[in-house]
């Protein structure tokens, strides 16, 4: 994003007001401090009841804060006047569960039949933590966090299922009982870790070689700590294989009214 | 229950045998302790996501827990072997919005199309409570919990919709941080309360005419506490006429194999 755009924002509807137009296309990382920020899956209604089932039943991986009404773009428990048609910076397009595109609204494939679905994400947890003191290693080497595919199994729900997908964040191991207490506050936004300390054991095989993201420096007297991960819930929806799903792109979230501090969905009605 | 039935009944299974045959069919408090219970909506696969979002959109008086597959009676996340036909102690069935009769199975009622939601109740954080050394005035009473229609608006989802309903709860000025700290951590069990103090600030006219169960009484120096019920999905399954609802009857929930104390619905799978 242009710095100049960047330094006229000033308030959270400057902000949305810009990716709404198309001109704020960028990762959404840092913007609007204490907002919470959502992964979004929309999906066709015939879909949807299952996709809920899969989501209730892994809460971790898949922590449901928010759904839109059938064909409606709205999203009222999450911002009074979210159109989810252009307010993600950046979408990304699956057909048949193969990816044909990224694009920054989806306005012509918006249909009568689509269903938001929105999921919280680490931002959440992640900023907790660095006001905690403690340090953020893929933040410090301005890196992508890095994520793995385990062999977690996932309760299946319709045709969605799977394994969970872990983000790594290497802590002191001081840090980590903070840490892990930090999150359980915050189970809407994947709470406590998943798994602390040997890769091998959750069938991860190189912790240098993420299937998402990038490698960060694991240094001596650390320890791998594992984080149940958005992308979970669309490697299910790109598995099943079902006809359309629109996403946001990798770090490009939709940016609520809600406070991420806040207990559970905000109700502005 | 007879007593020589529930003197049989020495561990989770034999309870989940005797209320399948029929012959436990009296209310669950205190059967099983540490054991998750729920309140239970059976209804068609049509309502279902509506339902769910409705749920999903109110979670301090609508925590789901687990979801059936459509047209499954078993809740493979919420225990191994259950048979929602038979496994509550008592149903009630309604059909468009109207009470048709109270039963102990419903195995001729059940239908393919039909979806079996758990929500979490208030037995858990009684539990919590009482272990803590907070007393229950209705326990002391031996009365069922007062519950009260309030004016809280809920974010209505498809046709469900409405108002909270409220359980009070009176406790000493000195016992209430405590208690609120305590149920706060089970948002799963609808959490911490949603008001404390002046019943008219919510809606509540006459404390001591509530509209479900009965009347207790609040001492000098007692504050009443108000936490989000079960009850307020009930009255919006019927408020919305539906065709087909079956829910558990009054204090006559489903026993999970799940503890209570899990940070959220359990995986047997």
């Amino acid at each position: 994003m242009p710095q100049d755009v960047l330094a006229e924002i000033q308030t959270l509807a400057d902000l949305r007001r810009e990716i709404r137009a198309g001109r704020m296309t960028g990762h959404t990382a840092g913007l609007a401090p204490g907002k919470l920020q959502c992964n979004i899956a929309i999906l066709p209604a015939a879909h949807a009841l299952d996709f809920l089932r899969f989501c209730v039943r892994n809460p971790r991986a898949c922590p449901v804060v928010g759904v839109g009404e059938t064909g409606d773009p709205g999203l009222p428990t999450l911002g009074e006047d979210i159109d989810i048609r252009h307010d993600l910076p950046r979408y990304r397009l699956y057909r048949d569960g193969q990816f044909v595109e990224e694009r920054t609204e989806i306005a012509a494939q918006w249909r009568d039949d689509m269903v938001t679905v929105a999921l919280g994400c680490s931002f959440t947890f992640e900023r907790a933590l660095l006001a905690a003191q403690i340090p953020m290693r893929h933040v410090e080497q301005n890196r992508t966090v890095p994520m793995y595919r385990t062999d977690l199994p996932l309760v299946p729900g319709g045709p969605f299922g799977g394994t969970m997908v872990v983000s790594m964040r290497p802590l002191r191991g001081r840090d980590v009982p903070r840490a892990i207490e930090i999150c359980a506050r915050y189970p809407q936004a994947h709470g406590a870790p998943v798994h602390v300390g040997d890769p091998s054991e959750i069938g991860i095989t190189a912790l240098d070689r993420p299937e998402w993201g990038e490698s960060v420096t694991v240094r001596p007297g650390e320890v791998p700590v594992f984080w149940a991960c958005g992308v979970t819930s669309q490697n299910a929806l790109l598995a099943a294989g079902i006809p359309l799903v629109i996403t946001h792109a990798p770090g490009h979230m939709l940016i609520c009214d809600t406070d991420e501090d806040a207990t559970g969905p905000a109700r502005t009605t």
